[in-house]
């Protein structure tokens, strides 16, 4: 396995890879009707179609969670209990205290939160059990005070969840936990079905089904997180970085499949040099290295000397993930626009705001950072404006009213102040 | 035009008016096929075809501007005014302050605000200019510090805009308006054209083409306000309330349009002849009286004398206005999670808040409040995550991170610690 890092144009930075997800709409709406109509038993079809086996009750019992317990070990529990209490800590401090505004004598208006009532969190199957996206998602949530959250995950072929994803839940305490994945367990949250409610908003990762499958669920009237699309980390690296740990951050995206994106930009040509080197050592050692080489090859490593000119192109590219290695990280921080969250300094890897610094990893790919924050409490709770007039007040702005409601030649909406005005004329 | 008020089961109440917009699908697909492949060509073929008039030039002109502003009379201007700077100070009072957060020693977490650099402003035609509606919008896009704002408004047969609405975008200080409306619009705004540069969230309410476009957009890759339906209110009255009031706020919804929703819930059915007995007599004095009629004829009129009933179907209806009209007010107050906006007591009708409270007026309707806020400042932006962990920090989490990272068979992600916390033991 030899690798070789090609300096490539600063173009070939946007050069994301594209997917043309239409074909998969076909057997998205199929599934989708077929849960729409025939609720639990077309979840059982499905599971015993895409996941090789038969369940009798999709929802987790209590039994099982108490199994699960005994499966995972003391340092993965306070691990997990660990970056839970960060998470707690961060997202509990984006809470908003109610202000009352009066914006003309007489006129309060105020904002209050709501947690949405009901939501579901999608946790993907395959090898590697994504209990840290468990704690992303249900941490805000309870916070949030959701008052029915529902989790479903595909069962493996045994009809089994992984232990430390049910550890997880019910350390958060999510007590409604479905052994359903893919599509189904998306048509299942968006209809509802006899074993599983339907729910208002959906978050979670999941293959390019799951994507579809979110996004035809948003066309049904159903809010999701964000769309989705592969993952990526752009560095930005110069002098006073560590080639072994930035090497380091480049292979920790590069793992997570081959459609990963993986950007490397320094200021000085000779720095690869030294980052190559290291990629080529720690590479060996990986179990995934096949993924992480095959990544590498379709990854950006561009030179670009002035930092205007880098950051100009960090926001036109807006990153999921920004690692700012470099003696210029405050100038990087004062002018970032669009990125999904930002790593700053030596001793921030990715890996920390992926598990356990307190950040949130549900992050906006594909550029969608230019227009979605990443979750946060905020995606959990609705907003209700309130306002409360006094006599006083409406006679403050109510002529105002009647003037602009007559330009816009909605004369009951006029009427609505004339009547109230009128009674305290007398 | 006799009237009568029939009092209503209370599951009436969800018997929203459903559209079916599939068949609208192909239409709206089309025109955006053509507007990504033909850019300004299309638009002009398309604001010929669904706006009967040939445009040489889509962008408002500053000559155009400063007509406008001598057609526009002092007392509208003034107005306009005081429900800017009403707006503007509710909007402002949403901003939040960089609040830094050290979740475990040495590990620096933090949110900062920032606007979404490019987005869209959808204003529809027809025969009154919704000139709130451009300050609802482009007031909160100034306060987030949008770099462009770009307001998209039909031309009238005569090639014309509204000048209450070209005053009222200049006012706000946007400075590209373009007269482009409907499907096209849209399309315009989500692939750019030679004229129209792209966005990244298009805002703004429409009828039912334009709200598919903005469906069809949002599959696309650009984010939208929320999805639309028709307006609605729902008054919640008892004996302290003023029939006289309670007539003109339900007849103010009732002439948007006869898909609007309006309904009442009172505690006391002897309240019904009050009010309907003021919907006679001030329904006679409406210019739109024949579609208020019409949509009061589809409204909901229900007697629930338990406040806990009614809030809790006040809730699973959701509606975009509440209107509190009642001695529990506070009641209220307290238990509703699902709803827009509340308007609280006698004095406060909804025309205060769709005009010049300085709460926003776009909201979600059709139950859409169980899930989205209504826009808001925090609509125009974007939360970009910080993290700052010093080697300290990283020696405090970098276990759970490892172990984290593991369990999950991300290696590569564990080896980012890993290296980090193996330069710190030398």
């Amino acid at each position: 396995m030899s690798f070789k890092i090609q300096i490539s144009d600063s173009k070939s930075i946007f050069e994301r890879p594209t997917k043309n997800l239409a074909d998969l709409e076909n057997i998205v709406n199929e599934v989708f009707e077929d849960v729409k109509k025939n609720g639990d038993k077309a979840l059982h079809k499905y599971t015993d179609k895409f996941d090789k086996v038969k369940i009798s009750d999709f929802r987790v019992s209590i039994d099982e969670i108490e199994e699960a317990e005994k499966l995972v070990s003391e340092k993965l529990k306070s691990s997990i209990q660990l970056a839970k209490s960060n998470i707690e800590k961060f997202h509990n401090s984006q809470k908003i205290k109610k202000t009352i505004i009066e914006t003309t004598k007489g006129v309060k208006c105020w904002q209050e939160s709501r947690g949405i009532e009901k939501v579901g969190i999608y946790i993907p199957g395959g090898t590697a059990p994504l209990l840290s996206t468990v704690l992303m998602l249900a941490v805000p949530a309870k916070i949030a005070d959701c008052k029915e959250i529902i989790l479903c995950t595909p069962p493996n072929k045994n009809g089994k969840i992984n232990p430390a994803i049910l550890y997880t839940a019910n350390l958060v305490g999510i007590t409604q936990i479905f052994k359903v994945g893919g599509i189904q367990a998306i048509a299942a949250l968006t209809f509802g079905t006899e074993s599983i409610s339907n729910v208002y908003k959906i978050f979670g990762p999941g293959n390019q089904y799951v994507t579809i499958a979110k996004q035809i669920a948003q066309n049904k009237g159903v809010a999701i997180d964000m769309p989705a699309g592969p993952s990526e980390v752009l560095v930005v690296a110069d002098e006073t970085s560590n080639p072994k740990f930035v090497a380091s951050d480049l292979l920790s995206q590069a793992e997570h499949g081959t459609d990963s994106q993986v950007v490397c930009i320094v200021n000085n040509e000779n720095i690869y040099a030294e980052i190559e080197l290291e990629i080529i050592q720690q590479l060996e050692q990986l179990p995934r290295k096949d993924i992480a080489f095959e990544t590498l090859k379709n990854s950006s490593f561009v030179c670009i000397k002035d930092k205007k000119e880098t950051i100009k192109i960090v926001n036109e590219y807006a990153p999921e993930h920004l690692i700012l290695a470099t003696k210029d990280n405050d100038f990087y921080i004062e002018n970032i626009v669009n990125a999904g969250s930002v790593f700053i300094g030596n001793y921030t890897p990715e890996s920390a705001g992926d598990y356990a610094s307190g950040t949130n990893h549900t992050l906006p790919t594909d550029g969608f950072a230019k227009a979605y924050s990443g979750v946060n409490l905020n995606s959990f709770i609705k907003k209700i404006t309130f306002q409360k007039i006094s006599k006083k007040g409406l006679q403050n702005i109510g002529y105002a009213i009647e003037i602009m409601a007559e330009a816009e030649q909605l004369m009951a909406h006029k009427n609505a102040v004339t009547v109230r005005l009128n009674s305290l004329k007398q």
